[in-house]
């Protein structure tokens, strides 16, 4: 089971991934793990939290330590490529916000 | 199907609760659904996004116009006895951070 990441003290920062997909599926899921360990081998990067719900949003947030490395990781060619295909094939709608942790704290069972 | 939350131009808040969960049901849905109502007529509040993956991996952001409304919110009685019931009962383990929105963007579908 994923967990909740593991990042270190604020602040550093949050890109706030919220979507709804279309129905072509065709290269989605290999793109998406792609993407996911592409992005986690950047400079900056902290963590990756992500989920898809039964009714169809899905909800993914990475962490980063600067908002450069948002920004460079946003300008790789391949994550470009996949974005354009994101608009082009597998999502109706999409909000991206970038955002600074300011606080944070964390509950596990004993 | 829920949508991205539509919320004002930035700067605003986001509190992004990640979770995973206990094997106890008893009473989890009706109180996140009654969290949910509740904290959407708290003063401040802006939008709600909310994804449980098929993994286990819940991810909740809710936003808010200031770190008081934040604040104000996480103090209501009834949630804060909803927040006990959820580390005795309901949450294995989770993260909340509350992070500031300095730029957002979307995208939909023509």
């Amino acid at each position: 089971m994923s967990e909740p990441a593991t990042t270190p003290r604020p602040p550093y920062f949050a890109v706030i991934f919220t979507s709804t997909r279309t129905e072509v599926d065709e290269g989605y899921e290999a793109t998406a793990a792609r993407m996911a360990e592409l992005g986690s081998r950047q400079p900056g990067f902290l963590g990756l939290e992500s989920a898809r719900d039964a009714d169809g949003l899905g909800v993914t947030v990475s962490y980063w330590r600067t908002l450069e490395d948002v920004a460079r990781w946003k300008a790789v060619a391949e994550h470009l490529a996949a974005q354009r295909l994101g608009r082009e094939k597998w999502y109706r709608a999409y909000t991206l916000r970038v955002a600074k942790v300011e606080d944070d704290w964390s509950f596990s069972r004993p």
